[in-house]
């Protein structure tokens, strides 16, 4: 069976552009993709379009803004996980034999607010979901005080960490470091969580190129990135929707390490959802790069800035880079491959050669493991 | 590589239920498939959910609905062949190696009228082809007619055949023949296409489960079907976009043929998407069950009847049995997989014992054949 490798990767800036249609995004982020993957539009034999709110057949009104085509064309919705899940589907395509070259491109413009596409009167589960997100964080941010002692400094710091990793992304939604006073003395939005503890409102797009091992051996791609494992899980019990919970990802991480034949202390930089502060102390624990209770003091200990023991949200994160929903799972891809590939200019992870990335979204958990 | 094998379907009656939540509807759907194939919901290891319009993480809302699960679930959206799109994603992850059985289910609440899910500000392609459609497809009725002598009595023909269907359809959302002159009788939508020539709004699920030849050689199923071969083709240049062809559905069904080795002859029944009667008519040409032009003349001779030459759509098609569009595509496998079976009771095609589904959305054409 043949192995995904990902040969491109195209990100664009992350911000809020009103006056650019979600297409024209979505398409630069695919062009970008192709021309670092050195091929042509004509070379792609299908794409898969991730997105959440962004209306009917949007990838194929993506391609056509990219040229004519003939290929098959689907969306993959998956709430705030829609790209790696779409990504993962690409790799399944390409592992099944039915293609040598696959594109995903996600996109997302949230110029009508979060999550519009929600029908209240049918589903009490995802209206309580999108209004009440901060508050769940909240109470779980609150719980692990009680229980470990962990601060709301450490909360804070998370975001004094990923905006000054995002100083050195040009494609971050807010490259400008912050103080822990700041962060702290920002609007509070549910105790201990602030507003800048909070992923902001955002328009962008990433996409990425798959191939075939044996496109690989054709083309050759010194640049190529393996995508070594990856896992997809859900979560829909009833508990899970009253009380939006993160051990979805530890149950998924641990059938992906196993899949990948490694652990957590193999991982050298990792890309991670932190939609709130509190969602990356927490996802430390779930991912097992420390122990249950230590996440917070592994913000403060400095171990997963750049040049720590584990970089955590090279890229500035959620919280910094910016969260275009359909977009952000790629985005993770995005930054992973271009530290693998020792191209990440200033905000470097040295040496990094085994790079994890965690999207998460309602009620999914998706994860990929890549390596050189 | 393994092959994808339908071992249960499960289809909702399909009509018009204000009272009833879209994620009831859909978990009945899958309820049936699992009892059809005679497995538990535990035994199911993804789900592929499709719709159209269903807000934000349908697939997991429904479930929710069917019983507390850890597996993964995503969603599929590829306007109205969005099922049969779900059906091609999970048929690749069995073939990739990743599953054994997975399930996927499609469905669609209508009542907010067509396609609520389009911003035209941002989407002028998806508002033209939403508001224009019938107009799209009276032309090319009046092409058809100026250049084959295509009568409107052939176009309503269709309607007079697959209503006739329904009548042995109980899911079906008319099941009452009518006769050639209620159906040029009722009301003029565009010439020469009338109301009863538009397929109906309709709220409906279905849902089908997959499996390997791992899964079949260890369980064994007397009546699973084998997903023979299937294709999926998107049509995105502006010639396309500015008038909706069936050109995509021939060149689909040509690869689709190579792949599984056989032609139009060697088909014992279709269903086909049939959203007004000219695309039934339209769509005999492209798939090769007649020569150009001769569409209309299939239709009068009875050759598309159950007993005629090549039935099709003898579930009533979009026409008659309903048009739920993100169910559509597994509402078409359901029946295929029935006559196959041998249990489709009064409208069973004798012998059948190689199908096709031809489902088509903006601007894709999806296209199972299967097998016993």
């Amino acid at each position: 069976m043949t192995t995904a490798h990902v040969i491109g990767v195209g990100i664009t800036k992350f911000g809020r552009f009103p006056g650019k249609p979600v297409e024209e995004l979505a398409s630069e982020a695919l062009v970008r993709a192709l021309e670092d993957a050195n091929i042509g539009w004509g070379d792609v034999q299908q794409l898969y379009a991730a997105h959440v709110n962004q209306g009917v057949a949007a990838g194929q009104r993506v391609a056509k803004e990219v040229g004519p085509s003939g290929i098959p064309i689907l969306n993959v919705e998956n709430c705030s996980a829609a790209a790696s899940t779409a990504l993962r589907e690409a790799s399944l395509a390409v592992r099944a034999g039915e293609y040598d070259v696959v594109a995903v491109v996600g996109f997302e413009k949230m110029q009508h607010g979060v999550l519009l596409n929600v029908h209240p009167e049918d589903s009490p589960d995802v209206a309580m979901g999108t209004t009440v997100l901060p508050m769940r964080f909240s109470l779980m941010a609150m719980e692990h005080m009680a229980k470990y002692g962990t601060t709301a400094e450490q909360f804070a710091n998370v975001v004094v960490k990923n905006r000054a990793h995002a100083v050195h992304n040009p494609n971050a939604q807010y490259p400008k470091p912050v103080t822990l006073e700041e962060v702290l003395g920002s609007r509070m939005i549910t105790d201990p969580i602030t507003l800048f503890q909070c992923s902001p409102t955002t328009d962008g797009a990433a996409a990425v190129i798959v191939c075939s091992d044996n496109y690989l051996a054709k083309h050759g791609s010194a640049r190529a990135v393996r995508l070594l494992a990856s896992g997809l899980v859900s979560d829909v019990d009833e508990q899970a929707h009253n009380h939006f919970s993160l051990e979805m990802v530890g149950r998924n991480v641990r059938g992906v390490y196993e899949r990948a034949g490694l652990g957590p202390d193999d991982l050298d930089v990792i890309e991670l959802h932190d939609c709130f502060s509190v969602a990356e102390v927490l996802a430390y624990e779930e991912l097992g790069i420390c122990a249950e209770g230590e996440g917070g003091r592994l913000v403060d200990d400095g171990s997963t800035r750049v040049g720590g023991r584990i970089p955590v949200n090279p890229s500035g994160g959620l919280l910094a880079k910016g969260h275009p929903l359909g977009a952000t799972g790629l985005g993770q891809i995005g930054e992973i491959v271009t530290q693998l590939r020792g191209e990440a200019g200033a905000r470097q992870v040295e040496g990094a050669r085994i790079g994890l990335t965690s999207n998460m979204g309602m009620w999914s958990s998706c994860i990929h493991i890549l390596s050189v």
